[in-house]
């Protein structure tokens, strides 16, 4: 077992090929470390649970489409509360930190860890980094109270205020330090969740009793391993009001076309959902399906036959999508670039432009971005109740002593999941995978994959006897 | 295996304790039926997707929260479409029934059958029958094609109405065979689903290549196995309102008093949920919990205390909440039933009365009954996203030859179930189980239960060695 | 011009048969106070205006259907900022006060007096007083700063809290002397204009230089005089909501009938427009015009017709509707009285009974009474603008030495009216006018007066010559 | 009186200087035509109503800030149903034609329309102009009737289908005349309206008995004499969504900004309202007031200031604010013209150019352009009203033979309005009125005019005696 286990993930071994991929404890790195008995025992709350903590031996497979005789493959261990804490309650000094774009339910995450902090472990002593990773070099922290943060959730945003990049470890770890923290919440995307397993094996490597804690946030769900990402719920709803708008004005035009922009830079989960619950969606274009606009099979092809035999037609189409178009573009006309990199206006334009000058017809085209307006709203019912587990995920974990993980729903069961799990590849759509057979089906949009393409498609992929791969689909 | 397997379930063992409880087939009662390549194989949707078949070897476990020496235990059938199917698609004549109360995303249901039936399986002759099972005896139908029903997922309630009872099984075998109707599909509650189990037995008795198709539907959440039932997440996003409105009265006022009824006759889920999304719920009172007014450790003893702390509170109960009490209320004074059987109603009295009578308080108390207006609305995104999938799950095993299952979400898994798996009991609220106990620590109020009872509780219930059976909590 | 003028109005006469109808001003009754020029001099925002201060002479008609030779009539002066205030900014003591239920606006009503008192006159001295006039009696106040107030109009209800009642006029006025308070704001419906009339009357007796200024609040728009009550446009469209669902629930059912109780305890102004933007109501029942239930051309009878016709149908009623039908079932049955004072599960009931009793026919109905979830709505955008506007009018009055007076749109123009003219009858929609003509030719309900009874109140109420009196309709 | 009666207008003056600008009539060009009682008479729902017809000397004031001397002024046609019509109701064929962009309630218009014609006055030959003006010249007409004009209420956009321009006025007439078309409805902007006039010259030159009636519809509220267009209250309110939005992304930024434009070519309205409503808008920028960037009292020191003092903005543009700015930029740089032409991502471009090029400071500027969002929601109660009494008002002054005229809302009532006195200027924001000073007192945001420059325009524009004429705003 000995290279499997390094810093990032320790791993287990069972029967009839049962295999669990741990995260990291302080008990790993420091020896002998007092416990105490979870305060939880006294909360009248838990009282009359059976079982209020978690077995220690719990897990949950991440793979659960098996067959009889199938291997029981990767688990990961449960989240929850645990008999023994490893640190005292007024002993704890926890810090909260927000990174990167805005999702919906960034405040009722920062809302529920402080509360459940409070509440459940009698810990008071929170701070709020402000304005992400540089905020740990600003001498500002914001004081987190249950009653200052009380009414957040219902506010869309962050109010400890976020910002992109601005990660030097040396320098965090350093403030970590000087400020006494001993446990670190970390709400961010990928690239936050790798700066945080670099703040993690750099608290390792100094030896300190300090829990490194992520939660995973990305409203385009691009995370890997885990069922689906918070904010991802409502991101999807109020994408349905542009679509709706996009639909209305191309059914009151004639041969009208509404665009709709939706987030998604490296995957297209926001776009293919919308999409399904829409059902007035012509065309859905998504980063890991890639497309061409001429020729027979092409975009332009097939808009001249929805328009034809509908007079209208909606388009989705995620902001990475049809980037190596755009790429190419580029490269023969530099000086337009700053107009071509929102593919939404590019494509727009490109219709507009061949049905004017090729084909001679009028259209009415009317183009919607609605990513700010989504990625600003308070979180959803859903949301909410899943952004309050996530957070009493993070705080048990960290009481226990866990470390260097991150919180994560897996098969509808709340987590504990090491760092570069989540972190050594980005969550897509499969395109080869039912799910957006589902999608193809529902719009008729073509696959802008030729026969010859789509037949060494399967002779290479679908090796009899493998199951289908698709544990990241939340709802397959 | 013998008397294991029956009319409603064939069960089949394998290694390391893994069984699975597989849905009837034609197979097992009509030999030599002919088959047909599935059609979806020239659907150009299809043509890119790897395994766009199932595999006939794919389940899906019940628990999923595993030791690493946990046997493997129940399984069901993986739903989607098979390689081969048992209809032809012009032999195909198909029937939707809608029965029982509203719910956000019958319409997307009957939607979604329609359209899955046509594109994917070239069917087109659907029937709607009209009013619930008493529709079978009627000669109206309604006749559904993809583009009567292309709008109507943005509509709430039920195109083909629906109305409670009126179950003949015999009437309506008659019905289905005059009618040469070979696939019907129900979409109800518990009741209808054991309605539907009977008519499956009796077509099976009379060897009627006749698909019976369950699709559970339930506001409440109350039915067992599956995750989640379609309309749920909707109906507690609704139910904010009714509690955003209720914590303002109160507080605007005076010992202002905040009562919100919501729906749950059995089961609270709905009022479990829809508390912990809002935070602003201070009691929250299910069916499953016993509570009792008077007394120490009494519902009035807690409102005494959050008015005095707070000066208002917001409570929310669930429709079945308190039955006990109302019942020995109506047996000291039977005049008064009418009034008495809402519970909103009885208790907000009850409490009216105390105040008034016993402590001379002068208290504000407003009382919200929202259940219409929530059951009214359409399917949010999720809920759209959720009807499509099962009822293309549907369609998928009744062109298979699958009869006598319902489909149903198990651990975010698409699966085929025996009816006689989600009718032998109903799904509820486990107050020994920890969300239940995160409900508790959310809004602070008693248990209901004396010291001396739950320390019973914990000894009789929590063998050492036993996993957590939370195999119905959605988002564990 | 003598008798007509006295504490609650002052009388003008000009030319043509114009009359001004003017409220109290200190002038009236202390001699030689100082002025002061208007601080909004020196406000750069209102640097680029012409005429930003209202002329003296500027005043508004009551009636503004006219005939070439009608006598101008009755005219109220116009609101807004005056050349000369009577307070230095540094001498104003403001309080506001909220009276009876809540109101959509109330919270930007108080915003915007104190940011127009803090911003426009430099004003820093504002209190809240603590849950209506009672609050008057009690050592709590709540200091209001702009900062404070920022965000509350995005909020229901309001944050002084409320009440009814606890009106002790000494005791208040008492109170108003001992805090120093020379601007009193009191925000309330009929009742609470009344006790501000007496106010000021007593506060005039004494000699006082403190301002009475009235905003009037009522939900059911039953306020005479003004176009229509902030918040009114807020609750009809939030009314929509419970139409929708008593629309859905009625056509899902075989004889479905959905019956909505919406506010309006003498003025059914809700149910009106609130039928008339949704179109799904087949009958508006409210206390204009009483109906009756049995015989022909009564409620049941056009029941029947609609149920025969339709299948379904959905019922408005406003809560004080047919008072006198529940009056007298009251005399005949007093234990029932705790059911029967809402009419609307009266109603229902009368409903259910009849048809199974008499008709012997299965009836589904739905009641709805979205009372409360419309009450505690936040303002919407048109509403916040209107209140914005109310509230500064009553600060320009105020400054300006005006006292006695509320503020009101009529016509379309902000204008200052005296008390008595708002509390000395009530606004009710007159069912002799076109807009209830509107409505029951939009709903086809029967009027309920037999032909005879409207051949008599034609003939007594039109005399030809006579303009039609709807100067209360805002959008005849 | 000579001069003044033309086609357009007919003018009768009366006492105390009473000017009444009424609409053209059918006996203005064709004599001894037959009249018929008004079928409304036998209407059940007006036997009630003691006056329901309007009487013909029924006018309304434009101006109604009056003094007690001041001459009466212009006044409109009361509009309504009178006691003769001049059409017998099989024999009117009307048609409905929607031209210009999207506005919410146009089918609400439409479907009133129909409905007013069947229900009011027996009328059921109504047909549909397919797309615009030009839809006349094709053979496709859609058949409307009150069943399939039923539920468009509840949907944005048209059902019609609408589209620029494509005005030939000869064979617009002819192909009514071919059509057998007596009455034509027009739905549509200023050169809608503009087009409307000029048929309505042509019909009456042939002396056909054809009635063109106008609706005007302008989304930005552009058109003068009238209170407020239709829609204009639902833009205002879907709009503080996206200022919604644009606050929670600039709070969450260090020095972030939100840039929100809205519709209003060249009105301001939509901007002005949406940003008093708001209140979390920093500065509001509209065509009517003519701002600049650079230098002392720009908008990029106001911008400093603001991040300064806050950390963060938000921005309100209208499409057509600084279009000067826009036009000289052209001409600098002929090749970027694509871009520059939309306001918002011109003006969000130079701020981020700006701040990183001249004050080396890092911004993050977001950019929302709801436009086709709010465009195409279904109209609100409000407007759902208002849309009615519009339609109602067309339909009767067309049976009663007006023609050539719009029908609008002036002071609260809804009139007969000459198409010369709605066509011959736009609506516009009068930034030297009062509305606007409470946009700036609210924002605090400079006025854009050197001192100098705003003491000329008081010195020019202020005679003493003039009274404000701000007749167009609705809610002074």
């Amino acid at each position: 077992m000995g290279s499997e286990n390094d810093y990032q993930m320790n791993v287990v071994k069972g029967e009839f090929g049962y295999v669990l991929e741990d995260v990291p404890h302080f008990a790993d790195y420091i020896p002998d470390l007092p416990t105490y008995p979870n305060p939880l025992r006294s909360n009248p709350a838990y009282s009359v649970v059976k079982q209020y903590f978690v077995d220690m031996d719990d897990t949950v497979p991440q793979k659960i489409v098996v067959h009889k005789d199938t291997p029981r493959g990767v688990h990961f261990r449960r989240a929850g509360p645990r008999q023994k804490v490893y640190f005292a309650s007024d002993e704890v000094q926890a810090c909260i930190v927000t990174c990167g774009g805005l999702c919906p339910g960034l405040n009722t995450v920062i809302r529920e860890i402080v509360h459940s902090l409070d509440c459940m472990y009698g810990v008071n002593k929170v701070l709020g980094i402000d304005g992400g990773y540089r905020g740990f070099y600003s001498k500002n922290t914001i004081t987190l109270t249950p009653k200052s943060v009380n009414d957040i959730h219902k506010r869309g945003g962050t109010i400890l205020g976020t910002s992109r990049g601005g990660h030097d470890t040396m320098k965090i770890v350093d403030s970590i330090q000087d400020r006494g923290i001993n446990q670190v919440y970390i709400i961010g995307g990928d690239g936050t969740q790798k700066g945080a397993a670099v703040i993690y094996e750099e608290i390792r490597k100094r030896g300190l009793k300090v829990v490194v804690a992520g939660i995973p946030k990305t409203i385009d769900n691009d995370i890997p391993v885990i069922d689906k990402s918070f904010g991802f719920d409502t991101a999807v709803e109020e994408a349905q009001r542009a679509i709706n708008a996009a639909h209305v004005e191309a059914e009151s035009a004639d041969n009208g076309i509404g665009v709709v922009k939706l987030m998604g830079r490296y995957s297209g989960f926001i776009a293919m959902y919308a999409t399904l619950a829409s059902r007035d969606v012509d065309c859905c274009l998504i980063p890991e399906s890639p497309f061409y606009l001429e020729g027979e099979g092409g975009l332009f092809e097939y808009i001249e036959r929805c328009l034809k035999e509908n007079g209208h037609m909606v388009i989705v189409i995620a902001e990475g999508a049809g980037q190596e178009l755009l790429a190419a573009k580029n490269e023969e006309d530099a000086s337009g670039n700053r107009l071509l990199q929102d593919v939404g206006l590019w494509i727009s334009q490109k219709i507009k432009d061949h049905f004017a000058n090729e084909l001679k017809m009028l259209l009415t085209l009317k183009y919607i971005d609605p990513t700010y307006m989504i990625r600003a709203i308070p979180s959803n019912a859903s949301d909410n109740v899943y952004c309050t587990l996530l957070a009493q995920s993070a705080v048990h974990g960290a009481m226990a002593g866990y470390t260097g993980f991150t919180t994560g729903l897996v098969n509808g069961r709340h987590t504990f999941i090491p760092f570069n799990r989540i972190t050594e590849r980005q969550n897509e759509v499969v395109t080869t995978d039912r799910m957006w057979a589902r999608l193809l089906s529902s719009t008729n949009q073509p696959s802008f994959i030729g026969p010859k393409e789509a037949s060494e498609i399967r002779k290479q992929k679908t090796p009899a006897t493998q199951l289908l791969d698709d544990g990241e689909d939340c709802t397959d």
